[in-house]
């Protein structure tokens, strides 16, 4: 298999870097953005004032390091497994453990769909926890812990740029709960991340084939092209056929977390009859999937037999696909989840794999009109319970979120979180803050991602133009991703997080100095800022022209500006 | 001239209604959505309930009236003439007033570019103001009151939604200077709308030639489009030639008030040399234009010689092309702004035709950094102390705000402008919440929209995706439109906006029932919402199906739900 379906060349006049931390395998990778010098007149003579590099966030891994030769059929290089050895508290397996995972590595059929290499799961050793969580409350700080540290920081001490986040503080937020690093010890090709609202907002994106369409191939582009455009994390809520093989295509050339829905896997095993849904089959799903190497599953354990009637109430009813799934489980076997009931025992596999535990918001609103309601309330309060639960196994927690909210209830809603689940990380789809706009819900979402970002919400996920109607493109997941790091970034403007505006200055900068090249590519999507200004500059395509065609040359309010301060400095000689 | 290269037709199983108020001639036109009737298996037998006939506010006037043959050339139907007639307060002049508006009436060389029809101008009796500030303060009730009533409320008495909007609390919001009814006494063609806090989110569209690109037929197709699509009010800012043609031949075909900024028409008389602007080009511009029907004029009076050395100290200066055009003549000319020096003059002039003033913010930062400054927040003092001269001469004001501001900065902005300019509705453009995203900042500005609307701003100007880049091309008017339809609703359910949640309520179940087509045509976008759907759905594009494609159908949340419904039903059988 190949990826050539995709565009990897959209970032002009930019360089890999690396910053190192403590030891030499910690090496953080980041993009430089090189700057054009400022081109000023003075008495005649053109000087030239340098403007510096600016180091910004990279979710794209080795696939923007032209030093790495990438082969989708060996996967990426595993930056961690020497961390994980080193600690000496896990141990390769002789074989896999899940009947299922048994059951398509014999078939042959399969063999060309399958991922070249096959790699031995990893475990805890017997007695052993091996999560962030557990070493954070050790007062241990990993490799891990460091390298996001690095990450977040950027080049904020370089710039002297005050910053709160260090390693040590990276352990505290961790061992408290309010953040979490995903990273299973078998994906050891992620990058280290983490996810707290005292860290920059991250965003999720999801990916996923349907009975309907998309294969392989399609989705590994997927996968890539959305950690290209800034995907932090990637869900793969694939429910088609072949959900096991495509997995390992995507965790073995992921350098992001990935995060599955595993009942969704559960109910395809038993052809889509929720009544034959077993605990068994569940636990069998989330064993395949922890030696595979998903970083974090999201788990409706919060939707009880009782919320069932709540449901009836709604103007939408239920609209999580998983929660949806357990609530009619729970009505068909008059019974209670399986997974509340079994929450101990899935937290026990969690913590041999440092598996994370996405709290699954099965009652989130799907109308603006269930938003803050009863079930999504009762069930939040059940997250809660679980959160106590799951960190009694020190499983790292995110607690799902809505969904639809107007925005004069996002806030309730965040301080509902806060509160009940005691901060663990919020991670939210959008909120929607209006229905009406189906063709552009990554726009109504944005407006509430910004807000929900901006009061604590540590991760939003993306929503793209195709919400509601069809699945996304790989042109939809790029105006998902956009769309969500802008929600993101000016979340984090808003927050006041250390550097956030030092890319918005330079940019700014840049603007009002006519650099035009500097404008793209200090932009989120350098390719359409150029593609957008050239549209209408088809004349003279590379002049960098001291206006734009929107106010013509006789109206740039920036030239006069400049025309004014030089001015004001005459008169003053 | 004619308008083909525009498809008016994008939306399905709507109808033109219009309302009637207390005298026959008061008739306002909204639109009516029809539903398709839920249709539901009871006992083996096919059951249909009938959907609610949803309407909407309708701002694309006589355009979508398929009983009203529109012929540019001719120019829209004079719905407000009789209205203005009746009061008896106006007179036909002879002749108009302007030296300019003479000039290029008597240029042959511009025959064929003029609108056919020349209407004589109109304007208030000798000693007589006519604006409908005056009005409201005398206790008078105006046709046009009770039509904004109207039209805000939509269907809200048939459906029993209480509300507060009646004809005489518009005339309460007008007189106290809250809101008001932008209408030129010579643009009897435009709909009344209002711009105030208590009354729905409005949106303004910008559209104009620049030097560089752009014709009077493109430029008349995006001010339909614009309307057609949602927007509240138009404002030409044209640059380029033939400024005046173009200007009559959208105004008399514009169903919504327009606005300007003269002062990019007054610099053109003096090509372009701000040294030669004069406050007698000015006063002819203003005289100019309040005879051909402008409805506002954006009027940076409040730019002052002391802003000068503010702007200097700024990350990107002054970004207002008004702003930077003034404080480059206060600074050529060592003299206090004849825009300042001579507002009451102004207001004399604009309460002859009730043309309303904006103050222009020439002081609005153009980039985060420069958010809420010493400049911006001094401009807004003077903003409100010439906010209080033009209601002393009855001429309806609307406070222009930023700009780029992070959200963080957003609350501080609004509640400054309602403090110093006396609740005077405040007019914002975006505002931008970050500026790393050129090519989206439809969307980075969306977000910023939506939150200040919420706190209490009464109209949001438009961002395409263009902007910063180049001018908006028809598909990037209508993505802007849209977008902040987006915002400006988001605002309404927030605010709790009387009826705001009908048609988001309605389009949730639609979307529950699996009504497609309702779905879509309740949508703001029918005919995206509708090619996103048929993009995945080529095989069935007519079917209603019970899924879609993002989840497939073994996955559909909702129909998962909707058995859960009818198990939990059954189980209490």
């Amino acid at each position: 298999m190949k990826i050539d379906n995709i565009d990897l060349s959209s970032y002009p006049n930019s360089e890999k870097i690396y910053v190192k931390g403590s030891r030499p395998d910690i090496k953080v990778g980041m993009r430089k953005i090189h700057q054009y010098p400022t081109v000023k007149i003075e008495n005649g003579k053109r000087v030239e004032y340098p403007n510096e590099d600016i180091t910004v966030y990279d979710t794209s891994g080795p696939y923007t390091d032209p030093e790495i030769i990438i082969d989708i059929n060996k996967g990426l290089p595993r930056i961690k497994e020497s961390w994980i050895e080193e600690r000496n508290d896990t141990e390769i397996l002789p074989d896999i453990t899940s009947m299922y995972g048994r059951m398509r590595r014999d078939d042959k059929s399969l063999d060309s769909l399958r991922f070249p290499v096959a790699h031995k799961p990893r475990k805890a050793k017997e007695g052993k926890v091996i999560t962030q969580m557990h070493y954070a409350r050790k007062g241990i700080i990993t490799p891990e812990m460091e390298y996001v540290a690095i990450r977040e920081n950027l080049d904020n001490e370089r710039r002297g740029i005050k910053t709160y986040i260090t390693p040590e503080f990276v352990r505290e937020e961790i061992a408290a709960g309010r953040a979490i690093i995903p990273g299973n010890i078998n994906h050891p090709e992620a990058e280290p991340m983490i996810i707290g609202k005292a860290f920059s907002v991250k965003l999720n994106t999801n990916i996923g084939n349907s009975a309907l369409s998309s294969g392989i191939e399609e989705e590994i582009a997927k996968a890539v092209w959305s950690c290209y455009w800034g995907g932090d994390t990637l869900m793969d809520l694939s429910t088609g056929d072949h959900i096991h093989e495509t997995r390992e295509w995507i965790v073995r050339n992921c350098p992001v977390p990935v995060g599955t829905v595993p009942i969704y896997q559960a109910l395809e095993k038993v052809d889509g009859d929720v009544r034959k849904l077993t605990w068994e089959i569940y636990r069998d799903t989330l064993i395949e999937q922890c030696e595979q190497g998903v970083d974090y599953f999201t788990i409706h354990a919060g939707v009880l037999r009782e919320h069932a009637e709540l449901v009836e109430k709604r103007l939408t009813g239920c609209v999580s696909r998983g929660g949806s799934i357990m609530t009619q489980w729970c009505v068909l076997h008059n019974e209670e989840s399986f997974l509340y009931t079994h929450f101990d025992e899935i937290c026990e596999i969690l913590n041999k794999y440092d598996v994370g535990v996405s709290l699954g918001d099965g009652m989130r609103p799907g109308s603006t009109h269930d938003a803050n309601d009863r079930a999504q309330f009762l069930e939040l309060e059940v997250l809660g319970r679980l959160t106590e639960k799951a960190w009694a196994h020190d499983v790292q927690v995110l607690i799902e979120g809505p969904g639809h909210v107007p925005i004069n209830k996002i806030k309730a809603n965040v301080e509902k979180e806060m509160d009940v689940c005691h901060e663990a990380p919020f991670y939210t789809l959008g909120p929607l803050t209006t229905d009406i706009a189906p063709g552009y819900d990554h726009i109504t979402s944005a407006i509430g991602a910004a807000i929900i970002g901006t009061l604590g919400t540590a991760m939003i996920c993306y929503v793209t133009p195709k919400e509601h109607l069809s699945l996304p493109t790989l042109a939809d997941v790029r105006e998902g991703v956009i769309a969500y790091k802008i929600a993101a970034h000016a979340a984090d403007l808003a927050k006041g997080f250390p550097g956030a505006n030092v890319r918005d200055d330079a940019l700014s900068k840049a603007r009002y100095d006519f650099r035009w090249k500097d404008q793209f590519n200090l932009s989120l999507d350098p390719e359409k800022a150029k593609r957008y200004y050239l549209e209408s500059r088809r004349d003279a395509p590379d002049a960098d022209d001291r206006f734009c065609t929107m106010c013509g040359p006789n109206f740039c309010a920036m030239r006069i500006s400049q025309n004014i301060a030089d001015e004001c400095e005459k008169s003053k000689l």
